[in-house]
């Protein structure tokens, strides 16, 4: 496949990938959706006539919203036809958008120009706690290693809901905390700045399909069709306010600060020529956790730290989202089970995606393990946790034979605490 | 203050309360905005132009949109100049609507051929665990009296981020439903019914004011202005379910199956009258907690349980929202202290609302005492926790000199779980 559009075999966008974002420019100050293509954006609602297959063409309306949840309400067969239609239209040898200059001048737009914005109306944010390296290694901090994983973590996949207000897209800056916490076990807490910042690498899934209805279930067979695509996540995270609020029912506070996605949606189509084996499971599921295809990714994953005073990024992390024990399509199984309903646009967070070596970690937590092993900088310094103008980045990609799908980056800078008044 | 709409006594809806609500009706099958009088609903959006106030004259079209949304995100000046507005429009003195009557047949819809809705796009919904009593009970019940409240919950109001899209107006059925459970200690789990359905008796306030940003915060002594009203709500809750899944991140499908809530927002201007103390606080809460006004209320609440066969209804609960430990306004400070944005029409869950006395208490779990003392109810059957086809039916009321300001109801039938195909 080769497309008009010309492009370095670096970019994460080739026409193979075709992710979709919301974006604004200086011209359209009104959000419109768009398909990244090399260093371009292709603005879908300029050219929303031309999607003319039997499914689209009277669908041709929900690419001139400004969020992508009517796209997402349609079904996986329209998510299809609608990226057969791109690749078409983008296709070296069609004469449609590429001979047409007024219509290219005015559908295209470079990626350095735009505003991205958060792609959907996040209705309900839902997040997991799948990565069993990472779960592990949390246990083995706070419980030893003999009870690491608690008794339900294998039996169904562990997850809260999340704060969808506070969920923003890269770029945004992140200001450190205020709040409680409890610097000597027994005494009385404390009130100030967060001292143990910290990034989650996680991976996070739109959920697409028409909205269920609330006592319906849908089991991790029927799943497959309800994911839309990835995008990259930050789950910034309190960690010392998150200890002492948590005891009986879970983070809030120290995880409602802000959470970091990126802009681009990789679909499930874009993402099939990675599939990999499913994780393992022992014991088996129950069988609404059951599901017979592979649902697994081979996405290479990295986090950069890059401090203020001297801008040098230090790679901190590689990780992949191959080492998820649970399938985003079982966390959504889990999601259900009891009847509860989904609305086109919900997000499911992964849970912090963990290798198994100490380079693999997927945060400050794991890699400086409890901040007993400080991680150096490439410009010297250490961090055990994110310091105030610290730029986290968060990468992903996949890649086999030439063709490399990418996820753009997910990056945020933290902003030092403001006193309260 | 006398209207010419006519009303018995009994009514929780005199000229006093003029609570919110979201309806349709035969005539309209668009969602309108209406006040609750007596037996009728004034319909907004028929009388907005009447809305002729400095502040409101040129934000009519807020009565015009199909949720209270837009509303709740102006000023406490403009809540207060509405209810004015409305008060001097109902009253037996003014003929503007009462003389008018092609006007009043249009803005006079009987609430008993109205169908009402979830009155805000709810974006986010936290919910709290602030009675002190529920705390307590909970505590001794699975940790002993030496240990029943945990080191953090006189620090701050504990509380969690729950599922928006699950909530639903009074009269939506719940399905009982499936889930994992651990019914032996140190065993395997089992899939099936939830057996510990319950309810949980809670109030829960709808946010108002402009959206913050992220990194704003609120402070107790600023949250008053940015609680526009409160409804009655039941938190049902799979107890079972919650105990195998809720370990280390807190309640999630137990709690995702259902939340009900009563349809007229109950504004926090026709609570002012019944005002209260707060509850004595000790420790002293951190400054961001405190708050020099009183903002508790005596509002008198109650729980009714009628089993489907022999439809006689029990009350098996009665309670008053000013055991409340924590406010409205310290929740809604402990929120924002990280950071996290508000927008108008989040909801915040009061958590379970149990008096002293075992009668008062506010869930299942607690009246019969983790299943050790079933409650007997009127037709001669007994209850440990809910039952197919029981409804459970919340109620609230201020009363005083005659004026009486009530919530209406909240209401749902339990149906049997329905197995997976």
């Amino acid at each position: 496949m080769k497309s008009f559009v010309e492009y370095s075999g670096e970019t994460d966008f080739p026409i193979e990938n075709l992710p979709y974002g919301v974006f604004t420019s200086a011209k359209n100050v009104n959000k419109h959706i768009g398909v990244a293509i090399g260093e371009w954006i292709l603005d879908l609602n300029i050219i929303a006539h031309l999607f003319d297959g039997p499914l689209m063409k009277d669908k041709q309306n929900v690419f001139k919203e400004e969020n992508l949840n009517a796209f997402m309400g349609l079904t996986k067969p329209h998510w299809i036809e609608a990226r057969e239609t791109l690749q078409k239209l983008l296709d070296k040898s069609n004469p449609t958008i590429q001979n047409d200059k007024d219509l290219r001048e005015r559908a295209f737009v470079k990626q350095s120009e735009a505003q991205m914005h958060v792609p959907a109306d996040i209705g309900d944010y839902t997040d997991f706690y799948s990565s069993i390296h990472h779960a592990t290694n949390v246990g083995i901090m706070f419980r030893g290693k003999d009870n690491a994983l608690l008794d339900n973590w294998k039996y169904l996949p562990v997850g809260y809901h999340g704060r969808s207000s506070s969920i923003v897209i890269s770029g945004t800056p992140i200001t450190r905390p205020l709040g409680q916490t409890l610097p000597v076990e027994g005494a009385a807490p404390h009130f100030g700045p967060c001292r143990l910042m910290d990034f989650e690498l996680e991976m996070a899934a739109f959920v697409g399909g028409p909205p269920t209805k609330l006592g319906e279930r849908v089991t991790a067979q029927e799943a497959g069709d309800r994911i839309f695509g990835f995008v990259l996540m930050n789950d910034w995270s309190a960690r010392d306010i998150q200890k002492w609020e948590y005891i009986p029912l879970g983070p809030f506070t120290a995880k409602n600060l802000g959470t970091t996605i990126s802009p681009w949606i990789v679909t499930i189509e874009a993402l099939r020529p990675f599939v990999t084996d499913n994780f393992p499971q022992e014991p088996e599921p129950f069988p609404y956790l059951k599901h017979d295809d592979k649902f697994n990714f081979d996405i290479k994953l990295e986090v950069d730290i890059t401090p203020e005073k001297t801008p040098v990024a230090t790679t901190v992390c590689r990780s992949n989202y191959r080492y998820m024990y649970w399938t985003v399509k079982q966390q959504l199984a889990q999601q259900t089970v009891t009847g509860c309903n989904l609305r086109p646009g919900d997000l499911l967070g992964s849970g912090t995606i963990s290798g198994e070596t100490s380079d693999s970690f997927g945060s400050m937590l794991e890699l400086a393990w409890k901040g007993t092993k400080p991680i150096r900088l490439l410009n010297g310094e250490e961090r055990k946790f994110i310091q105030d103008g610290d730029t986290v980045t968060l990468r992903g990609y996949c890649e086999n034979e030439g063709v490399k799908i990418g996820f753009g980056k997910c990056e945020g800078k933290l902003l030092p605490a403001v006193p309260l008044e």
